[in-house]
């Protein structure tokens, strides 16, 4: 293992951090925040950390595949941590265990939140919490190489390892060029909600906060309340399109703006995240409609809300679905599980897993009736090659344990069961709030210090997608030589 | 498809069925019960329609893949409707739909039952249930292949679809005494115990009635508390011992018998099953020690008899586990989705296939820091084929998909998250008690009749593992002519 071109790859993340601290410092100064020294001193602790770090002498630069996953580890990791400082400084979060999980649940696009008045935390706070939404929503790693001279190694895996689901490629030849195009379509995206949530008579602050939070589909908002706060018909459509369209491929957007409508339109992901979508809606909609709501618009517009918040993992909300009825609580849940499209910023185990798994199942039946015909499984016109239909069922399976091994560890805090599973569904799917007790109207502070730390390592295994991280706790992956 | 003879093997089911009830009416008659005649005419009107359908000319005997899954599938079907006839008859359930549940619920050696006063059944009625599930445990097509004359056709393919598990072999050359030797097996087994209870001080009819039920671990009891109602400690571990045995793949029962210890505790399987045993007896008891039992003592008895019940999918209970903490309950949870050995009567995914599942992550993992090192899985020192890797993946992908339309449909009834969600893994691995409001305390009356069709539906689609019933549902299945 080439530990010192680790060491050299973490200093520069960190120096990308402290650089990423500097709006908030900003937005600090400009509310005259007494506060300001707690994202002054951070920027210059972890600036001076990453300099001493990126200044080590590497013998080698090159990143084989297990430098690329112990640095896509341990960036999480340490942007994590250090991205706590202010949390901590500004005393809005004392506890280092709960800041902690607040910055990984911020960073991993997750929400979910220790915070129970967020009113009440300085702008600056709140602004930084958005921003690590944002930052993690594309990944840190991946602006890193954008950024970044280019460098011998494994980027590309390392573009995979950050922006999840199977799909991810190579938009343009060059690496580097596809990561600067991602941020480039994030960046314009972004800004256009941010043009759109200004007309709807949101403040420049909460458009930037409420934006970058879509963005990243984390969904931490300047409100307790989230976007109900605002109850504005405008704004909640607003942020019902965008939370939509941050779940699509960033590869169509590319083949979009070449001219390529047909094979947007003939995605097969897409339509089916579409089409998860409207029948989500539509049944929820009658569901509680006459039960919960009193008339069928009230239905759509809650519905519409809350299914692409909970599919795209943002977690935003405009109404406690606890009280929805049952049927409708299971859509939600089957929607964590769902994810957006591939290749978006959403979590979950992202529509083109499930499509598949359809797929899969009904060639499997085909196959028992027919044993000796042959027959694969196309995706998009194109025929799917049997290793990556097993990766897909292999992740399933290694997703099924991980979640089991959760529920397992928090059912000890004795909380009923709807909050326990369904907070570890939220947490692993990054989502952020969950059912029951976790739900929109409640938050993780409740749970036992081990429970946060599970939460955390759900939260980091989701957004990485199971493997970076489980490969650390393997021995082998330290002791044994490159081959 | 060769659909005379189809009718023709059906109709000889129906006669095994007619000839099962036979016990039932002579319990009817020894307790002079008046409702002889709820069993008498049954076993007329089903031996009439069996000899009829049997008699029908069939111009070619050749029993192909797809006839097969039909004269599996068909079978069952078959069987828990007419075996539903005493219930309607005695009006002990007079609601069809119920009686045919509590049927399949025999039958499928599932035990969720939806009558609330076991006491109150004619003897003969409670007998049959308990014969319903002895009948299921091994196999009702089993025994059909076990007793007929031999036939041309598939009927390694039945005894693998009955006896579920992916690792159903022969064990002998001859399917036909296969089949005889698991019956004799099964046989021995169920006798001893019923020499066991006895010697507790059970009456005849009640070890009867709970040996055919430890013996098909289905669970059904002549008490509405279970076995709880005897509170004795050495019947307690005498049903224990036994769930545990029937939950041993049989195929070992033969090995023993012909000498081959070293290979029995060799058995990759039969260790898994053991420790996870043992180990969830341990927790459990270290959980539920001092919270709701004062010894430990106790602890450890009401903890190793409910683990045994759950894994081995019996259904037994003697405390209301509903009162543990959530930790214990969680444990019984992910038992419900274990099961026990393949080839023993057990339901559930079965301890072969969470063991693989295991295998397959770490291997997937170890792949993953050496992309081009070959490594293939191992099970009892045989190497593992990779299509059979790919099957138990599959077979969970599909099991997860009907897993969740079950939920989906049951939470139209707006019953607790617990309360549906165990009920339909309950069902779906063969339970029978789930937690919640259908828990050991509960049952199953108070869903809907649509929830209640479902429940059936995932009873039998469980206990025969998902796929002959899935084909049926398929046009392919019907239209396509045999290749």
């Amino acid at each position: 293992m080439n530990f010192r071109i680790i060491i050299k790859r973490l200093g520069t993340v960190l120096l990308i951090l402290s650089a990423c601290m500097i709006p908030s410092l900003i937005v600090s100064i400009i509310f005259s925040e007494k506060g300001w020294i707690t994202f002054a001193t951070p920027i210059a602790v972890i600036f001076f950390i990453g300099i001493v770090m990126q200044s080590i002498k590497a013998t080698s630069s090159d990143v084989f595949i297990r430098e690329g996953f112990a640095i896509v580890s341990f960036s999480w990791i340490i942007v994590s941590l250090f991205g706590a400082l202010p949390y901590i400084l500004s005393k809005s979060i004392p506890n280092a265990l709960d800041a902690i999980f607040e910055s990984i649940s911020g960073f991993t696009t997750t929400g979910a939140s220790v915070l129970t008045d967020i009113e009440s935390l300085p702008k600056s706070i709140i602004f930084w919490r958005s921003s690590t939404n944002w930052m993690g929503g594309m990944g840190v790693l991946v602006l890193l190489i954008a950024v970044m001279p280019t460098v011998k190694g494994n980027n590309l895996f390392i573009l995979k390892a950050e922006s999840p689901g199977p799909s991810t490629e190579k938009i343009v030849p060059k690496i580097k060029n596809t990561a600067k195009l991602l941020y480039l379509i994030y960046i314009t995206l972004t800004i256009i909600q941010v043009i759109f949530l200004l007309f709807g008579g949101m403040s420049l602050f909460d458009s930037l906060v409420h934006s970058f939070s879509t963005a990243g589909t984390g969904g931490f908002s300047s409100k307790t309340a989230s976007i109900g706060a605002f109850n504005n018909l405008y704004i909640e459509i607003v942020i019902t399109i965008f939370m939509f369209l941050f779940g699509i491929n960033f590869t169509l957007y590319f083949l979009l703006l070449k001219g390529n409508l047909k094979n947007v339109f003939k995605d097969e992901e897409l339509q089916f995240y579409t089409i998860v979508i409207i029948f989500s809606v539509a049944l929820i909609s009658l569901n509680t409609f006459g039960r919960i709501y009193n008339s069928f618009g009230q239905a759509l517009r809650y519905s519409s809300f809350q299914v692409c918040s909970i599919i795209t993992t943002t977690g935003f909300s405009t109404f406690d679905y606890n009280l929805w009825p049952l049927f409708s609580q299971t859509i939600l849940i089957i929607l964590m599980f769902t994810g957006a499209c591939s290749g978006s910023t959403s979590g979950g185990l992202k529509c083109i897993r499930i499509l598949m798994l359809f797929k899969i199942a009904r060639r499997e039946i085909s196959k028992r009736i027919h044993p000796r015909a042959v027959s694969v499984i196309t995706l998009n016109g194109k025929k799917v090659e049997e290793k990556d239909v097993y990766s897909i069922l292999v992740y399933l399976a290694v997703y099924a344990i991980i979640l089991l091994l959760g529920v397992f560890i928090i059912s000890l805090d004795n909380k009923d069961f709807l909050t326990t599973l369904s907070s570890v569904i939220s947490t692993i799917n990054n989502i952020g709030p969950s059912l029951g007790a976790a739900g929109p109207a409640g938050n993780f502070a409740q749970f036992s210090p081990l429970s946060k730390v599970v939460f955390s390592f759900l939260m980091l295994i989701g957004r990485l997608e199971m493997y970076p991280l489980l490969m650390l706790i393997v021995p082998k992956f330290w002791t044994k030589q490159n081959i």
